[in-house]
C-alpha cells in the first residue's frame, strides 16, 4: 500500500482529530529543555505509539556540550503588597524566562525592570525567552501589562529548581522490512506555544501511528527530543545507528500560515532533496537552501555526522511575528494545515519506499495502450493525468529514469507515475528494478 | 556550399511558389492513416522529389501494434427526405469522422446526435475527429449548422470500405558522401487541415528538392507517414538503418502563427538540440523539453529507438484554436512564416553538417588581422557582425571549441561564424578539424 | 595581516590621496603606444613603486605581430592666415590622432575636412581617435569648434617622428614567499583620459605601494603597457614566466559611474573568477562572460595562452557616452570609486592569498561557542555577521569546503569568514589546511 494513500478519506478526518486533540491535551504542560514537563509529554504521546523515553543523567559529556542540571518549576510570580500575583507562571508557561534560578525577593519595580521582558511592537503578547547556558532568571508579560503596574514594591517568587537529575526524550522505533532507517525528529522542549512546536509534535505523532499500521520497507525512528542537546545527546549515544540512517527529516511549524517549505540538507542533492523538492513543489511550497542554523538539522547535518535530513516547516521560524510569542497559540495553527502536511510527509515517505526504475520488457517503441484498455474511459483531470502518467511511465522505461526523475520531468505527483508503472508492470509492458 | 545558403535571394521566390503551390494540390485530397488519399499525396509529392511509396499488407505486426485494415470513401451523407444532402462528404473530408465503418440507415436527428460532433465554443467551425482503433463512425459539422437541421428523419450513408490492404509511406533517401543519415520526418495522414499538416509535407519536399541539388556529407532520409503507426512501421523494418541515424527532425505546424519552436529529443542534449537551439534562438524562438505525446517524435524517441530525433514547429499542436478543425485552412498559414521555416532547417542542417574544431596554427596570441585586410571595409551591422566572427573564431581556436559552440558563446549566426573560420584557416590562422 | 585591511581608516584617506594626486600629474602627459609620454608615465610611477622600464626596439617580431616604429610629437596645429592657432595640440593632446605622420600643408577647410573629426551628437566634445597601423593623419575637434571655422585657406603643421626607436613598458615586481604570481596589468597608451585609463594606473599603482610594505604569498607582477602590441610584447619575451602564474586581473575604468563589473576569464571558471564574482557580488556590482574584444585580457587569455586573467572595471568601455572623449577628464571620475575599486582589489587579493580548507578537530556535531565566549557581546549588524560566519564557518569544516566556498554559499564577506574560522582554529576547534 502507498504511503501517500493512508490519509485519504476516513483516515484523515481520523488524523486531524487525533493531532487537534494532542496538542489540547499538551498545551498546558510546561515543557523546556529537561525536567517533568518534557515527561509528561512524552507520557501522552506514548498513548499514541510506542515510546521509549530515555533518561541521561546531567553533567554526562556530550560531545563539545555536557548535559545541563534538570529544571523543574513548582511556582513563580511577582505579587503586590496585598498578595495579589500581578504575573503569575499559572496563566501562562511563558510568564517565567526558561531555566531562570531560585528567586525570593521584594523589588521595587524599577529593580524589577532589568528582569522584565516585554515586546513593545506587539504590546498584547507575552514574549518567549529562556536562559538555559548562562545562570539568570526573569518574567516575561506583555507591554500593556507591565504598562499597568505601579511602582511597587513587589514580592518576587522563583521556585524551581535546577539540581542534577536527567535530561529525557522519546524515541519510538517501527522496524521495517529493512534495518536501514529513515529518521524523524521533532523538538519537544517549547512551553505552551503551538505552531511551534506542538504541530511538529502532532503531526510526527500522527504519522508514526499511521506507519505502525503498515508494513514498510524502511525502519522508521520518530525521535522527541529537547532541542540541541536533545539531538547531540541521541547522535552522540547512538553511533551504531548513524550507518543507517538512509533519510531523515526535521518535523515543526506546520500549522501556522504560508506554504509548505522544504529546507535541504547540507550536502543539497540527497535522495530525501530529491524527494521533498517534488512533493513540496507539486503543492506550491518552496525549496530552501542549508544553513547551518535553525532547529535540530543543524546537528544531523553538523561535519562529522552529515546525515542526509532536511527539515519540513511552513513559514520559517523568525519570519512569522507571532513565533516565540504567546500569539502562537492554538487560534494560530490550523488543522488543514496540519493534514496537508502530514500528507506530504507522507508523499515524501512514499518517494522513499517505492521510488524504482521502470525498464521496458516488450519491443521498443511506444506499446498500443488502446487495445489493453489502459487508456481511462471518463474524462476529465484525473483521467488526463493517468493518461499523461501512462505514457511518461512508458516513454522514460528505458532503465535510466526512476519513478521520482519521471515525475519530475512530467511535473506530476510521483503517485500517480507510480500507479501507472505498476498498471504497465501488471501488463507485462514493464518491471520495475531497485534504484541502484 | 553552405546550406544556410539555399534560400537566399531567387531560391527563396522559387521554393515559396513550390510550397504553396503543392499545398494549393494536396489541400483537397482525402487523406488518413490508409487509404488512396496517401497514395495521391505521395505521387503528387514524387513530382518534385525522389519518393519511394511502400505499401505494408493489413494484419502486419508492427512491434506492439498491428497494421490496420486499410480504409477508404466513396461517399457519405446525412439527407433530408427531398434526396438534399444536409452534411456531405463532399463539401469537405471533415464531414466523416475519420475511419467511420459503413452505415446506410433512417434516423431522426435525435438517434443521429450521438453521432454528430460539433464545436460550441466556436460555432463556426467543424471539428477533425477519427477513430482509427475503435469501430464506429460519425459526422462532423459546425455548431450553426447543426442548429439549422430540423428533426429529421435522414437518410444516413456512409460509404467506406474497412479491408484487407496497405499501409503506404513514403521514402526519400538523397545519399550523401558518409552513410550516416538524417531523418526528416512529417505525418502525412490528416485530411484538409493545412498547417497541420500540409505545412510539413511542404517544407519537407522543398528541403528534399533542394538538397538534391547540392553535395552533402549527410545521407537524408525523408519519410511521408501516416501519424503514430507509420513511424512504427518504418522503424520496425528498418532496423540496419537506425545505428546510422545521426540527427532527425519531425517538421509539422510550420506555417501557423508564432515563433519557431524546438522540442527537444527525449535525451535533451543531443547535437541536434544544441544546433537546433542556437538556431531557434538566433530566431527569437522557443525552446522545449521533450513529452512522450504530440507527433513521431514520441516513437522515434521511445525507449528501445532513441533516436536523437527533436521536432520543429511554431505554435505546437492543441495550443492554437485552429488546430484540428475547418479554421485549420490555407488562409491560416503564411507563405513567409514558410520560408523562415525552411531556412531555419537549413541553418540547423548547415550546422549538423560542417561544424567543425577551429584550431590556431600561427603563434599564440590575437592574431593581427588588420595587416591581412581581414576588417571588413564598410561599416554597418553586417560588418560589424564578420569583425566579431572574425575575433570569435580567432579567440576560441583552442581546440576545445567547435563552431557551434563558438556561436552560441558568441550570440552570433553559425554561417558568420563559420565563414570567419573557414577566412582564417585560408590565411593560415587555424585549421578546421572534425568534430570528435 | 589581511590585504583586505590594507585600506581601511588612514590607509584609504592616504590611498585616496596618492591616486588623485597622481592622476593630476599624469594627465597632461602625451601617451600612445610608444614615445616619451610614455617613458614620462613610467617615470612618475616609479616615483611611488619600483618600476623596471624596458625597451623593446621597433621592427622586433611580436608573435603575429611587429613592434611599430616609435612615434613622437613636437608641435602640431591648424592655423589661419594671421598665424593664429585654430587648432592647437597645446590646447588638448586629444586634437592630434594618434601617430599622426608628418604634414605641412596649406589647405582650405574643404580640403581639410576629411582629416577632421568630430562627435554631432556631443558638439562640445572632442573625441580621440588613432590611426597607429595604417598611416595617415588628422586632427579631432568639437563640432562647435568646427562649426566657428571658416573657410580658410589654412596652414597645417603636424610636427611628428615615426621612426625607429623603441616600444616602452613598465613592470613592477613584488616578489612574494613563493614563485606563483599574481598578474596586475593595466595600459598606458591612452593620452589625456581620465576612466581611460589614468584610473587604471592609479589603482594597479597604490596597489603595488600597499603591497610592497607587506608580506605575501604570491609574487606580484604590475604591467604597465601599450595597448595590445605591449602584452603581447610582454608575454612573447617572457615565456618563462607564464607557467607561474596563477591568477590575474586587467584594471582599467574604475573611476566613472556605475558598480563594479568583473569581465570573466576565457575559461570562465577559475580561482581568480569565483573569487571576484563573490567580491564583486558582495558590493552589488556585475559579472559578464569573457568576449574576445575590449582590452588586454583579449591577448592574456588568447588560445596559446590561456591564462587565468579576468578584467575589473566599472561601466565598460563603449557603454558611457565619455568614453574615448575629452569629457572623460578628471571631473568624470571620483575619487570615492577609486578608493572603493582598489577596497575590491585587495579583498580580491585577501581571498586568493587566504583561501583555505577549514576541517573540524572536535568532536563531531556544533562545537558549543558559548561555553568558549565566542559570540560577541553587543548586537547590531556586525554582531549578527560575526555570529553568522562562525555558525557558517564551523558547520562547513568537512573539508570540501573552501573558506570562499563557505562564504559564498553564506553571502558573508569572504574576510568575515575567514576571521571566524581563524578564531575557532585559535579555539582548537578546527584546522585550515592549504587548498589541493
Amino acid at each position: 500500500m502507498s504511503t501517500a494513500e493512508l490519509v485519504d478519506g476516513t483516515a484523515a478526518a481520523a488524523a486531524r482529530e487525533d493531532m487537534t486533540g494532542l496538542m489540547t491535551e499538551l498545551v498546558g504542560m510546561y515543557r523546556s529543555i529537561t525536567g517533568d514537563g518534557v515527561r509528561e509529554t512524552l507520557a501522552r504521546v506514548a498513548k499514541d505509539v510506542p515510546v521509549a523515553v530515555h533518561e541521561v543523567p546531567s553533567g554526562t559529556a556530550v560531545l563539545d556540550w555536557t548535559v545541563p542540571p534538570e529544571w523543574n518549576v513548582r511556582d513563580a510570580y511577582v505579587a503586590d503588597r496585598t498578595g495579589h500575583r500581578v504575573i503569575d507562571l499559572h496563566a501562562s508557561p511563558l510568564h517565567l524566562v526558561g531555566y531562570s534560578v531560585p528567586v525570593r525577593a521584594t523589588m521595587t519595580l524599577d529593580e524589577l525592570r532589568p528582569h522584565l521582558h516585554t515586546l513593545p511592537e506587539h504590546p498584547e503578547w507575552v514574549p518567549y525567552r529562556t536562559s538555559y547556558y548562562t545562570p539568570g532568571w526573569g518574567f516575561c508579560l506583555s507591554q500593556r501589562h507591565l504598562d499597568a503596574m505601579d511602582d511597587g514594591p513587589y514580592d518576587v517568587l522563583v521556585d524551581t529548581t535546577l539540581e542534577p537529575g536527567f535530561l529525557t526524550y522519546g524515541e519510538c522505533v517501527l522496524p521495517g522490512e529493512q534495518p536501514e532507517e529513515v529518521l524523524v525528529s521533532t523538538h519537544v522542549c517549547h512551553p505552551a506555544m503551538a505552531n511551534d512546536n506542538l504541530t511538529g509534535i502532532a503531526v510526527a505523532t500522527a504519522l508514526a501511528r499511521l506507519l505502525a499500521g503498515t508494513t514498510h520497507r524502511y525502519t522508521y525512528r520518530l525521535l522527541l527530543l529537547p532541542g540541541t542537546i536533545g539531538s547531540l545527546t541521541w547522535l552522540a549515544g547512538n553511533p551504531e545507528v548513524l550507518p543507517r540512517v538512509r533519510h531523515g527529516v526535521v518535523l515543526t511549524g506546520l500549522g501556522g500560515p504560508g506554504p509548505l517549505v522544504w529546507k535541504r540538507t547540507r550536502h543539497g542533492r540527497r535522495a530525501v532533496d530529491r524527494a521533498a523538492e517534488h512533493v513540496v513543489g507539486q503543492r506550491d511550497g518552496e525549496v530552501r537552501d542549508y544553513s547551518p542554523w535553525g532547529y535540530d538539522e543543524r546537528q544531523y547535518n553538523a561535519p562529522g555526522f552529515d546525515l542526509p535530513v532536511g527539515r519540513l516547516t511552513r513559514t520559517p521560524h523568525g519570519e512569522y511575528p507571532e513565533y516565540h510569542t504567546s500569539a502562537d497559540d492554538l487560534s494560530f495553527v490550523s488543522a488543514d494545515n496540519l493534514v496537508e502536511a502530514l500528507a506530504a510527509v507522507l508523499e515524501l515517505l512514499d518517494v522513499l519506499e517505492h521510488d524504482a526504475v521502470p525498464v521496458r520488457c516488450g519491443p521498443p517503441g511506444e506499446p498500443q495502450l488502446g487495445r489493453r484498455g489502459l487508456y481511462p474511459g471518463i474524462g476529465g483531470h484525473s483521467a488526463q493525468e493517468q493518461v499523461l502518467a501512462l505514457l511518461w511511465a512508458a516513454g522514460c522505461a528505458d532503465g535510466e529514469h526512476s519513478l521520482l526523475d519521471v515525475a519530475r520531468r512530467a511535473g506530476l505527483p510521483f503517485a500517480a507515475v507510480r500507479r501507472a508503472a505498476v498498471l504497465l508492470a501488471e501488463n507485462g509492458l514493464l518491471e520495475l528494478r531497485d534504484l541502484a
